[in-house]
């Protein structure tokens, strides 16, 4: 099967750090910029220059230190977001300058007070200038979700046209279902008769909860790059999450692609942004959640020690994660007692484990979580005999 | 167009009790299975009765105060567990026992030392046998995403044949890609010839993210019920988010399916679960997160306050949420700062605020959050003329 690269994207530094709380200093930066190159992301977006003089000077800094990613600017379709972005990304081994502009009626209306004519125009502009300063300018359609496909189709030509190596198309407020993200993809592969010389990009948002179903809809219909953040982490409800996408398409072989990511590194990379980022991970996160690999109702429990394939589709040493978690609660068998038990050095019978069984519900209907300490307890109220230190 | 009803399953007291942490004492779980019922959810499932006393109880407490919601009890295809939830839901106003079997070749041979006939005839009796003490029976084909698709419709025809209500064709791994788990239904909508006779149901597991997509792949190809749980609770990284796949039935009119739950009660819901059951809604969760509704880059702060629909496709109101936030920070741009400063009384023109944002910046560079004491003070130190106490 023909085997399609797709490129991450990360923007934890720029969609993820303007997250209300999620602000870094310059040291916490070059840490986690290194970390996703270490990752092997393949672009890392280290910020939006204009903005801020402490952006300008992440950007800057970031750009010196990566060695092998290349090191992306977000601008405006504005001359001088252009020039503060070439500026910043001057060091850059590989600088890519991500100019773009609103693109539905909806943003062309109420943000610009513009028509489609002159954004096309802008559009075309803004491009042109920025490949002035670098070789590689990605394109982002603002609101292309909500946009008029036949304009958008427009768009992307005439940009691909001006220079644009890379044209993203963001589902910006979190619209789209798969099939409709996947299809607008299609269109654009099918319709833009330039399309060939450049890569199409997913960047979508999650609040519907399908940020990562859209992106897969987008890359299984040709889309080549995927924009990201490690936890998720993003505007509102968040962007795609880094870890899912990943694993999803290394789970997948038949969807015929791959990322260059080193899964083992996916746990670590999680907890280091969410503690940088003071943002914490839940619990049932896909992946990286703490509970991600627990196992706790004892038909999963009875399944998971038969054959751990029974209930998991992914080994946590694979994403770097502790291994899985067999959780006594009250919703617990007797296998997963007898499991424990023989862990901690005991081996009681069947007849054994029956009567401990029983003890040990009585602890569970009022605790959350039997723990090591409790089960030592049951074992010597309920057979002195073997009990042990 | 066609209006069909989504019924919706909450499993928050069952699958999202047994996660490790998430116990409920009895005071707890009837507060809980009552805001379920006022939320508008058709199905309740309430518990597993064998599994505990403790549980037992819980269902019957539940069937005891729950006046329109149908009440579940989860069983294995096993006589005892069928009998013991029937017990406990004896004063349910409408009992529905939850049986089921895995049928997954993985799980018949290492779970069960099986075969496919003996799996058949184990889950027509168990759902023959649950007939006997409700005339509302669901089965469950455990790890139906990875089950032979033919074998399945075979299990499906005959449970139905049985007497079974609702099939639920649970993707218990959270391995399948959305077309897929839709094609799934397709294929059973299409050649099971009695599938009218019952409803299918969608219960997806969240363990690459694609929980809610899944779910949704599954009502546009003809399943009608859906399992989730407040703030995708559940085994491992959770279930369907009940809050996500109601919005996005609520929002995508064209899908031509509705739920009856009250969406202004999901987020006062998310945290009464949150609470309860100490589990942490990440702020970048969609519909329920803290930051959901927040908007802090400057680019978004500027459109949004032009038109809020450029940025936000549901209005927080309608969810129950606090209104949109709008958060000063280094990304924040001078519409924000105009805004806020308006908002806190102060009426600076063009010139003003150009010179009040430069200071802003120095400040925002350095904290997460610009917050309005920090105004008060820059208003004063820069335009003392204007200071308000």
């Amino acid at each position: 099967m023909a085997q399609h690269k797709i490129f991450i994207f990360d923007t934890t530094l720029r969609d993820g750090e303007q997250v209300p709380g999620c602000k870094l200093n310059a040291g916490e930066k070059i840490e986690l910029a290194l970390a996703l190159e270490n990752l092997g992301v393949d672009i890392i977006e280290a910020g939006f220059p204009v903005s801020s003089p402490g952006d300008f000077e992440s950007v800057e800094n970031i750009s010196k230190v990566i060695k092998n990613a290349t090191v992306c600017g977000l601008t405006r379709a504005i001359k001088k977001d252009i020039e503060v972005a070439a500026a910043a990304l001057k060091k850059a081994k590989r600088p890519r300058i991500h100019t773009g502009i609103g693109v539905s009626d909806l943003h062309i209306k109420t943000k610009f007070n513009s028509n489609r004519d002159e954004i096309l125009e802008r559009a075309v502009e803004a491009v042109t200038y920025a490949r002035t300063f670098v070789d590689d300018v990605e394109f982002y359609g603002e609101d292309a979700g909500r946009a008029d496909l036949e304009f958008l189709a427009r768009v992307v030509e005439a940009v691909i046209k001006a220079g644009a190596t890379v044209v993203n198309i963001p589902d910006t407020t979190g619209y789209c279902l798969p099939h409709q993200y996947g299809e607008k993809i299609a269109y654009l592969i099918n319709n833009v008769p330039n399309v060939d010389k450049a890569i199409l990009s997913c960047h979508c948002h999650n609040d519907l909860g399908l940020a990562t179903a859209n992106s897969i809809a987008g890359v299984m219909n040709g889309a080549r790059q995927i924009e990201c953040t490690i936890n998720g982490l993003g505007e509102r409800a968040g962007n795609t999450s880094l870890e899912e996408v990943v694993m999803i398409i290394k789970q997948h072989e038949s969807l015929g692609l791959y990322t260059d990511i080193k899964a083992d590194q996916l746990n670590p990379i999680s907890r280091l942004v969410a503690d940088t980022m003071r943002m914490p991970v839940q619990p049932n996160k896909a992946i990286v959640g703490s509970n991600a690999f627990a196992h706790s109702s004892g038909i999963h429990q009875d399944g998971f020690l038969k054959n751990a394939e029974n209930y998991e589709i992914i080994r946590p040493e694979e994403v770097g994660a502790d291994s899985s978690k067999i959780v006594l609660t009250a919703r617990s068998g007797r296998a997963a007692l007898a499991h424990r038990f023989q862990k901690l050095g005991y081996n009681f019978d069947r007849d054994g484990i029956d009567k401990l069984y029983q003890a040990f519900l009585k602890v569970a209907d009022v605790k959350k979580e039997v723990g090591d300490e409790d089960l030592k307890a049951l074992a010597a109220n309920n057979h002195p005999e073997v009990a042990i230190a």
